[in-house]
């Protein structure tokens, strides 16, 4: 090898190298058909703009703005130390239906969170000149800020682009808006579904950011999904609620919760569907079932753009005592570093999979205990399957979807959870992300 | 620059990243002394040897004798899946106080957990082979195995060695044994003290391993500590339980806790001090002062050989609704991966310190927080300190050993527990550690 030449090949290599421990522009578990081009809900415009609260060179705020008449429904964070924006939501949503029209404001860059009494007032000042600007009472002007925790939101830069928010609202700036609202996320993420629910159409669109400090039992991260459906504020909440619980609330990028997690759902009543006013109805079933896909898929969007994730893996859970016991396994597996870091490195390590079992403090049994990665089944009766060979368990960590399925053989509680695997790009996205 | 000097700087730069992302051969938070220089206990030998169960080259086995008249305590894991090993050992000491020796064996590279039947006749076959060699009645013959979880344990190549490590036992053989039981480790772990009780020496030593699969609320990996006073099991096994819960019952290294757990007190008698038979005597609480010294030396040792561990980190946290509640907060802080990773990136991202409270789940109140990162006033009345700045936080956070204390001001409550930080290396760890 002639210098020339061995320079080449000590360049290649530094690269590849560097590659692998750089954070990824775009995760590789990215949807392959990019942004789902959304369709209009009747009632719903949005629009975003660029207000350089703390990213240059991007739109980092989105306005959303709804007919009179919309039910509207959140689920947040039950973090004690939520931020100023979620505790504002909380106390609007409290108050219960209204007419009005809603207005959502939203941006990115910095959390407002841990911010004190400034906090409150940022709050107030950004509510009180959307309301003047779009004419939606304050009381039904809702907003969120993610980034940063503990610095002052600059919120005056957000109120001179208020106006100019509103002049550019649109039934399509969907996709605008989801983009504006990213913070660490490689992808904006974005869903839909429609029914016919007394022979009329209902469409429903729903986008979320979500990357990093993403863990259950709270509304995770912020998500907003808009419908045209006719529901009574009552019933709607009722259902997101539910829905939250299998969705946002079983997924978990880092075990850790952030303080501005908010999911809103608008229903505009402008399709010609009937209304639905009763949680029993089978209409009211009917819009929960359609619901939940757009749910579900943006929920395993977030964990797709989990902070350094290489591969996504569902965790399923049955037998066990009861399906908060299943959960609770499954969390126990999912947010185990040593799981996760087995999946990145494609080793079939079942023996952490018994050890997630096993820490969780739920009732289990070694000799009941059965697992499978995907079909196959690894292990049983409290041993190593005789089935099972370390080539198949080898071949199988290569995909990169992946499912783990543990039978306690305790009981008939069932849960699913989904995650990712921890990565050298977790630690190069974390360890220094405010510099 | 001519092509030498290119080809030189690429191989700098190569050479410097590749070192980046290697697991360490020696933790940095290694003592800088060394393994201690540990006096002999009265009544206690030790011998360790290499039986290949699945290191080659260096000692895997170690065996602990005691003379008649020892008493002994233990702690195991609370994990559902425990081992073998550990369900023999939690049963032998249900029997209660006995006046016959003792013996203590230990492997490493194989846990022997999650292995059905065939690991409960490996613990039988080796607890007996140990019995007929040294005459230790079987029922007190204890047992621990760590390494790989699910793989059989080749127990007929440690029973070919108990003969040669009962003809090596010796009262200089506790650092050999320190070795041999290691696994992740990177530096093994001894510690001492001594007190005089009633104008007598007592000398109490002590060992652990332990590096990673390490949480709390269990007795964490295994230690084993000897003394030579004279104490009744019942108050022993009392005094070893409650220290228990302030030291490695308060340490974390990811979160994640082994199906093999085990923390050992032999207690000679053979010291000339009286013996100790009432756990509320100023003897016993002496007694216990001294040991926690060792156990406290050990349990921050096992911390600072945390898998890829750069900074030692002590989470205070006071002013809590009560010790429980502290512990869940300083446990919230110490597991969240944000906070790991932004403390290896040396970053004072107090923000995530107040995200770890809010997800805690414990009262807590926005504007009754105060955070320190040393001495360091950060965080007060629900924001930033005014007396804070980022560069003192960040000339803080260059320091290998660093505190974070949160005042929650919401009670009396008060815990301490440590961790290590987040860093690629844990990764390059744990992403191939079977391979």
């Amino acid at each position: 090898m002639n210098a020339e030449q061995k320079i080449a090949a000590l360049e290649a290599e530094l690269a590849k190298l560097k590659a692998q421990y750089s954070a990824p522009s775009i995760s590789p578990l990215a949807p392959v058909d990019g942004f789902p081009d959304l369709p209009v809900v009747k009632g719903v415009r949005f629009s975003s703009c660029g207000a350089a609260v703390k990213y240059a060179g991007r739109d980092d705020v989105m306005l959303m703005e709804c007919v009179a008449g919309t039910s509207i429904a959140g689920v947040f964070t039950r973090s004690a130390t939520r931020s100023a924006n979620v505790l504002d939501c909380q106390k609007k949503l409290a108050l219960g239906a209204s007419d009005a029209p809603v207005a959502v404001l939203v941006n990115s860059g910095n959390s407002n969170a841990f911010t004190g009494r400034q906090g409150d007032e940022s709050v107030r000042a950004i509510c009180d000149a959307v309301s003047d600007v779009t004419n939606v009472p304050v009381g039904r002007v809702f907003t969120a800020s993610t980034g940063v925790i503990g610095e002052r939101l600059p919120h005056e830069r957000i109120i001179a682009k208020v106006a100019d928010l509103h002049a550019k609202l649109s039934e399509y700036g969907a996709e605008g808006a989801a983009r504006a609202i990213m913070t660490t996320d490689t992808f904006p993420k974005g869903a839909k579904n429609d029914i016919r629910i007394g022979g009329q159409d209902i469409e429903i669109v729903g986008f979320a950011k979500g990357s990093g400090m993403i863990a259950p039992d709270m509304a995770t991260m912020l998500v907003y999904i808009a419908t045209d459906a006719s529901v009574d504020q009552a019933v709607l909440q009722a259902i997101l609620s539910d829905l939250n619980e299998t969705t946002f609330n079983s997924i978990t990028v880092d075990s850790d919760t952030s303080t501005s997690d908010s999911l809103m759902l608008v229903a505009t009543g402008q399709s010609d569907a009937p209304r639905i006013t009763d949680i029993g109805s089978a209409e009211a079933a009917q819009f929960a079932a359609a619901l939940n896909v757009v749910m579900t898929d943006l929920s395993q969007q977030v964990v797709r753009d989990g902070e350094g994730a290489t591969k996504f893996l569902e965790i399923v859970v049955r037998g066990a005592a009861s399906d908060a016991s299943a959960k609770t396994v499954g969390l126990a597996i999912a947010n185990s570093p040593l799981v996760k870091t087995a999946v990145a490195g494609e080793d079939p390590n079942w023996g952490r999979v018994v050890m997630g079992v096993g820490k969780s403090g739920e009732p289990a049994d070694r000799d009941k205990l059965s697992i499978w990665f995907g079909d196959i089944l690894v292990a049983e009766n409290g041993w190593v399957s005789p089935s099972y060979t370390e080539d198949a368990g080898v071949a199988y960590m290569k995909n990169s979807d992946l499912q783990i399925t543990c039978d306690l053989g305790v009981g008939d509680g069932r849960a699913t959870v989904w995650t990712c695997d921890l990565t050298h790009q977790y630690i190069v996205i974390n360890g220094d992300y405010r510099s």
